[in-house]
């Protein structure tokens, strides 16, 4: 079997984490590395991403998130935070950096660039941000792939109130909103629904062969 | 370094294929079970996913992706189509499923069934397909990674017109939506671009930690 199907069957969202146990900076460094070389549409990468170690900030956060004890229990909190406006300069500051990178005139790249902005910038702000907030989910994604292969735990979630998990890290000033969050650490051993099998549809009912 | 790092750095958005290489029976079916393994909000799994080896039907679909060559001249053509509605069935299915995987009586599960139904299904329609369109990015994100590992290329596109793609594929009446297409195959040796140096923002940039 492929390292990559053996990693996906033994994750599971976790609900208990270890506190005692925590992630080592060789590891973490893993992880933003893996979230940092994420694809992303035109390769924009239009959010940003929150290591929350602080425990007083996660208290903060958890009410805003049902109570989930992972988020405080875990070894660290991940927030990706999508941009909720596109500019100019965001294309910009991507095109100056596809020319450092290459070694390319950034004039050589003005063509392009043109049409990049052409296609963004005039759309809607609700679709901007979707759009954004899209491109979180192949980052987060990456930090599942990339922590399954070190045997650390990830429960992606959704369950939280945004305009809450905004307010408290200050996220509405910086024109950013929570996408995703995710605790990550180690699963702990009490809990009972790491042995569960996991639920997904047939490939019947998922896919279709043309 | 961690292989799945290692597969990151080897991976890139393939602009020219190997038109006379086909991916395998026994890859193709990793594939599968890798996007069928992605994780979902709750579980859900609220799209379909098209796999499109028909060379007439992708010579349809190349004009309303603005003509990339890429769709043709792959092995095969990945389409991952949201549910633009969710319905009460959609929701039962799941935990007939979790019972039946489980085996547990479904009758155990209708308190989780209501909590679910009440936080879903009051939804506007526009956010029912705002939601399910991001869980195809997850899929999406495990096809990259599962191929990675094959040295299988993805090139992954939102560059086309999903009203058009829809047409072609009769998704309007299935109640889906083309939100992401992929084809899948092997890179050309022509193809330069795969020499190019990967750009992404700094880890400066990317990451705030607290």
């Amino acid at each position: 079997m492929s390292t990559f199907l053996e990693h996906q069957n033994w994750r599971y969202a976790t609900k208990k984490f270890d506190s005692t146990k925590k992630i080592s900076t060789e590891d973490l460094n893993t992880l933003k590395e893996a979230i940092r070389l994420s694809s992303s549409s035109y390769g924009l990468q239009l959010y940003k991403v929150f290591i929350i170690e602080n425990s007083e900030l996660r208290a903060k956060i958890q009410p805003a998130a049902w109570g989930q004890t992972q988020i405080v229990d875990a070894s660290h909190l991940i927030v990706f935070a999508n941009q909720t406006n596109i500019t100019e300069a965001d294309i910009d500051g991507y095109l100056k950096n596809v020319a450092e990178t290459r070694n390319i005139p950034e004039t050589a790249l003005s063509g392009y660039g043109d049409f990049m902005k052409g296609g963004i910038l005039s759309r809607s702000d609700d679709d901007k941000a979707n759009w954004t907030s899209k491109q979180t989910y192949l980052a987060l994604g990456n930090l599942l792939n990339a922590a399954a292969e070190l045997k650390i735990d990830v429960t992606p979630m959704e369950g939280f109130v945004p305009a809450q998990v905004n307010e408290i890290l200050g996220f509405n000033e910086l024109g950013l909103n929570a996408s995703l969050i995710a605790p990550i650490g180690y699963r702990s051993q009490e809990d009972d629904t790491q042995h569960y099998a996991k639920v997904r549809k047939s490939n019947e009912e998922l896919f279709i062969t043309l």
